[in-house]
Parts: structure tokens; sequence; C-alpha cells
């Protein structure tokens, strides 16, 4: 039984349809979804979100990641409205761009210097044009399959791409030492970057964290060449660790890039650099008209606070792992084959003998019929707002879910 | 004499050199401007804005072009804080982007529908992606020295950009018509795209309004090769025209981008295009985590309701012509050549007789220390908030530093 779209959200998608192709683009298409998710929202509150018809979910998206505090953290509303009251996009910066490259620079440990764009996309593109440009250099190593944005050289749907985009782009698996070191070989000294995600959170297909061993040898042979290693933190950054993904590893990038939970939902992006790319980074010409935003930044500031303060990622860790326990408790008792990886933090739940994906939608939509959001193919993202009794709560409904799969 | 930088912006400065490489980027980097001007800003509000050491400027910059109805609006500021009280970032858009579509399909004449982004560059780029996935052809055309974003494939500044990246790029000068056929020439049965800007607004040169003969020709020349016709209107849309800046030559686009304008200052961009494009727009794979931030667009139809109740760019046309013949009859009264070109609402001042730039230079800091601020070398940007009573205090100013000017 499919689940009924809300009388408001049918509604505007018909009313969308007339004026945005396809009704809807990108990541927030339902199209990609079981049927019966809400295309449209209306607010947040904390851990839940309302779609336009008034149904609440306890919400395990956190709009794809930016809300890593919960939606509207009052802390960062006020500071928001606070900057508000000054200003937000002036002629130039303000000092709130000081203060947060200070504290990005003091919290990252790689870190020594700071740029700010709007989006993740902006931010890795601009350490390949970084890197490219301090190296005199061409060849950019990107893992199989690895998100890195929706323009040319990197989306995963190459629908209006041209071989050329893509010219210097090498590829090797994640976590694959040696085909890692089959592509340094094949760069050879046109060797400009290794970009590698913070950890594999490709989408459909199991996380896996990264090896050891893998991100050493990455290091070594960024060092080796001369390249910059630039890790992508867009996804995991601020939810695994304050400090940069890669950090209790003991692996430093060269830049990373930021974005998504930096400023719980403000529009914002970073890329932090180590000393030895300052200078060629001075040369770059990156810009937009509202990268110097206020408002984003001071959210930003505020999200870092409370993410400091309240050791956000001990607790998203705590909560997502809790979450994952229930669920392996509850799928040995009914008996069906679920895989659970990633970071707990960023929980993906995909099941055994599920290669058209019946089960896993299933799951999905009777936990969304009862208020609970959750992906069936995609990474999900804890936040700060997820308490005990939301984690419990979750379990009920996913109990719930499990025993109708059980059925079918 | 030099004007001298406030104490908190130099310490602010300070601060910025060792966690911002060199100090500052983009366009906002004040390295570009002559010495004095302020690297950063504390509030703005209606016509004016202020440093961060208290010090007031009428401002004739409008943030680059973003802030059209002067800062922080009323209208706008509580439409955006109505929407936060609701939600920015959930898991999918609000009703206010069904909203804002259909506003814009209503109000931009070529336009059947609507893409949201962040930034012009990636509107621009959106287009570009279209374009060639809609035709499967590589060329793309733009006018020399047009700036369309700072990415590779169009950046003015090629540090870290390989041949690849523009391999399919040809050139052709804004207004010349014979220059235009031979580059569709050039790109023969591979041509997908002739981008232009809504006028030629170019860096330090006196700009261009568009010549009729070529416009028409340009839509011509897609007509006839089956090409897309792009306008660029990030930096002129929305203070020429409430329905695209080629509308009142007759010139429609089938694609047209946006930004700056469109929210007040608020981050957002747009693409708009016609049916012929709208079932390849529904293929494009385009996205960003903000990308359907509902304060933005909430901004967006409180900036555009305003603009249309009062008639925005009419009143930005007279104020900027009031300007125009206050600066034209005190540079006579002077005898100093003053050029003074682009459109009324978009003012570019250039000196006779000043290749290395100290004239302008000299003007601009005068009118700096009295408190008007002014661009040496880029279209500066008149907004509604721009009264005749400030055009007057303006124009006391420009008197005061003409007088300067013609003394050395």
């Amino acid at each position: 039984m499919a689940n009924e779209l809300g009388p408001i959200d049918q509604s505007l998608r018909t009313r969308a349809a007339r004026v945005v192709p396809g009704g809807m683009w990108g990541h927030m298409r339902t199209g990609n979804l079981p049927e019966g998710y809400p295309q449209f929202f209306a607010r947040g509150e904390g851990a839940h979100l309302w779609d336009v018809d008034g149904r609440r979910y306890l919400d395990f998206m956190c709009s794809w990641g930016p809300i890593v505090l919960g939606h509207r953290h009052p802390t960062v509303e006020a500071a928001v409205r606070r900057q508000m009251e000054q200003g937000d996009c002036l002629n130039g910066p303000s000092e709130r761009m000081v203060e947060l490259a200070e504290r990005l620079v003091g919290l990252v440990t790689h870190a020594d210097w700071a740029l700010f764009s709007k989006n993740g996309t902006d931010a890795t593109t601009t350490c390949v044009i970084l890197a490219r440009g301090a190296s005199g250099r061409r060849k950019v190593l990107l893992a199989k399959g690895a998100y890195h944005g929706a323009v040319p050289w990197c989306t995963p749907h190459p629908f209006g791409v041209m071989s050329e985009d893509r010219a210097h782009v090498l590829h090797f698996d994640y976590n694959d030492v040696a085909g890692l070191e089959a592509a340094v070989d094949r760069a050879g000294d046109d060797l400009a970057a290794i970009m590698v995600s913070a950890f594999r959170h490709d989408y459909g297909l199991d996380q896996e964290l990264p090896d050891p061993a893998f991100a050493a040898r990455a290091r070594a042979l960024a060092d080796a060449t001369g390249a910059a290693l630039i890790l992508d933190d867009v996804r995991a950054g601020f939810r695994l660790s304050l400090h940069g993904s890669w950090n209790d590893l003991g692996v430093q990038p060269d830049l990373s890039v930021w974005s998504k939970a930096i400023a719980n939902g403000y529009a914002l992006a970073a890329v932090l650099g180590n000393d030895r790319f300052r200078e060629a980074a001075s040369k770059l010409f990156v810009t937009g008209s509202f990268w110097c935003g206020a408002t984003a930044m001071a959210a930003a500031l505020a999200t870092l606070n409370v993410l400091e303060a309240e050791n956000g990622p001990e607790h998203m860790r705590r909560m997502g792992q809790r979450l994952r326990d229930g669920i392996a408790a509850q799928a040995r008792r009914y008996n069906l084959g679920v895989r659970q990886s990633g970071p707990p933090q960023m929980p993906t739940i995909l099941f055994e003998d599920d290669a058209d994906g019946t089960r896993g939608a299933r799951f999905v939509q009777e936990a969304l019929r009862r208020g609970l959001y959750l992906h069936p193919k995609h990474n999900m993202f804890l936040s700060l707002a997820h308490s005990e009794a939301d984690i419990d709560a979750a379990l009920a409904v996913t109990d719930e879910a499990f025993s109708v799969v059980a059925r079918f």
C-alpha cells in the first residue's frame, strides 16, 4: 500500500510541474524516493519537520546534512537575527569573516587559512583550481563513484558534459592502496591532486570508513609527488570530529572542503588550507556576490560554538549507535538481513537480498506513515537535537516497519 | 593625500592577513581599489552603509549589485523573518519555491520555467550544460572580455585553468554583428549556445548598450543554427526592466540567468527558460545543499513585489539620469573630460586622459573622505532607496571632488 500524498503537496506538485522542469530538480526531487514521500515542507523544529500538509516527521535526513544542531536551533537563529539587524551583504566582508576564519584555523588541525563560498561544489572546484595553479600540473585523482559536486568535472550525471571536462581526471577505488598507487603512476609528473571523501559514502552502497593504511598512503603519495591531498569533508565535516574527519587517523590533508553542517542550514562553504598552499591561494580568483554574507558566517560561529560546548560529534555518535544497536536487534528478531554501515552519526541501512530495492522502499514507507523520515539508499544524518527519547521513538516505528517487511 | 584607514579596519586587516590568503579574495579585495578604501563593513540601511570604524557612506555600489531596494529594506527583512519562523533549509523545497517560479514566469517575458541556485556562476554554468545536453553540441560563444563567472570555463583570471576547460569556447566582440557571424561560422554544426550579457559592462571600459541590430542578429543566428541564445542578466537583471533586459529591444532569449538583485542581498540565482528547453532541463542534474532555502525565496518574492509596486527600474533610471546630468555639468564647469556610460541605473564614470587611473582614483578618494562610496572603474549601481536628496548630496560631494582633481 503506497502512502497517500497530502492534498497541499499534490496541489503544489501540479503547480510546480508547470513552472519547474520535471516538477523538481537535483537531490531533493522525490522522484528518486519511494512513492508517497512529500515533496514540499513547511517547517522544522529540533529533530522534527513538518510537510506542507502539517504531517510531522522525526527527521533522519537533517535537510541532507546541513541541520547538525536540529532545525531552528535557538542559538543560531538568535545570532542570525542579531547579524541581520546590522547587515548581511555589504560592499565587503564584515568582522564575522575574520572571526570565522580564525575560529576554523583554531579548530581544524591542518588549517592555516580559510576562504569562504556558498556551495560544496564551489569549494571542491576551488581546491582543484588551486592545486592545478599551485603545481602547474593537471591530473586530479578521484575515487570511482565518489560525489564531489554537480558540475562537469565531477558530476555523477554527465548530461551536457564533454570529454574535455574530465580529460585530466583519473580514478581509483576508495580504500584500495594498490589502485591509488597505480593511478598516481598513470598521472606521472602531471599529478596536481588526490581528492578523497572523509569516508566512502556512495549512494545506494554500503559505506566504508577509511582504512588507516589507505589514508596514510594517500598522504605519503601526495608528499612524494608534490601533489595536494584534498579532503572532501562536505558531507561528514563537523559530524565525526570538529578537527577534520581524518584527524583521528593522524592524517592531515593539505586542503579540506566544508559546507553542509558548517552553519546549521545557512548557505556557506569553506576551503581550509595549510601554509604550503597559502601563496598560491592568494593568486586565486574565485568569487561570488554573496560569499561574504555576514549572517551565514554568524550562523557558522554560533553552530561551531554549540557543537564544541556540547561535544556534538560524540552525542551524535552515541545516538547513532543507539539507533544502530536497536535496528540490529530488531532485524535479528524479525530474521531480516540488514546491513548497517558508515559512522553511527551518518547511518546507512540496506536490506540483504533486495536488488530491486523493494524491501528498503517498503521499510521506509512504513516508517514515513508512522512519522519517521528515513532514506532507503542515501546515508542519513543525526543531529545534536536527537535525544535518547527520539531514538527510542524511532525504534518503536522501525519495529513496526520491520514487522510489515517481514510479512511480505 | 591618501585616505587614512580606520583603526578597526586596520586591525581586522592584520588579523585577516594571518588567516585568509592575501587578506581577502575576489572582487571584494580592496587591493583592487585606490588606497584608503575600507575593507570591512559593519552595517547598511537604505542608501547608506557604515564601515567597521563607524564611517557612513552614501553607497553607489549596492554590495556590487544585490542591494536593489536599499540595504535592509523593511518589507524584505520582514518576509525573511517570517519565513525564518517556519523554516529555511528543509528536506525539500517549500511552497515559496513554487510561488517564486510562478512569479518569475509571469514577470519575465520569455520564461516558461525556472530553476534556482545560489551563485550567478551556478546559473551561467547550468545554462552551458543545458545547451550542450539539449543539442549534443559543444561550442559556446562569448563576448571577449565579458564576465560570466569565476570558474575555469569563463573566469577572467586563468590561474589554475587548463586549455581543455575552454576548448569549446569561441569569442566575438560585443555589438559586432560581423564578428558574431564569423564566430558562428567557426563553430559550424557544433554550435550549442551564444551567451551575451544584457549590455557590455566590462571592467574599466566604457559600457555599451546592446545595438538592436546586434541583438536581433544574435536571435536570428540562434534560430538558424538551433543554438540556445542565453542572456546573462546577472548584473543588470531587475534594474533595467522587470521583464528581461532585452525585452524592450523585442529580443527574447531561450535561457536567461539571474542573481544579484533578485532577493535584495539574500543568496539566490535563477535560470529561466522557454518551453523549447523544458524537456532537456528536466534531464539536468544540478544541485546544491542550500538551493531550495526558503528565506532567500521569500526575500525574492518580497523584492519583486516592491520593485513592481514602486516601478523600481524607472525610479533608478530617473535617479541615475539626475546623477549623470549633474556630473556632466560639473565636469564641463571644471573643464574635465569625463565619459559616462552604461544605463543610468548602472553608471560608469571614467576620466579622459587617465591611462594610469590617477584622476579616477583621486576623484573617488576625495568622494570617499566626504562620505560618498564610488568605484573608479567598475560599473556602479543605483537602488530604489536613492532619493533625489541623495543624488543631490552625492553631487555636492562630486563637485568638491572634481574641484580637487581639476587643481592637480
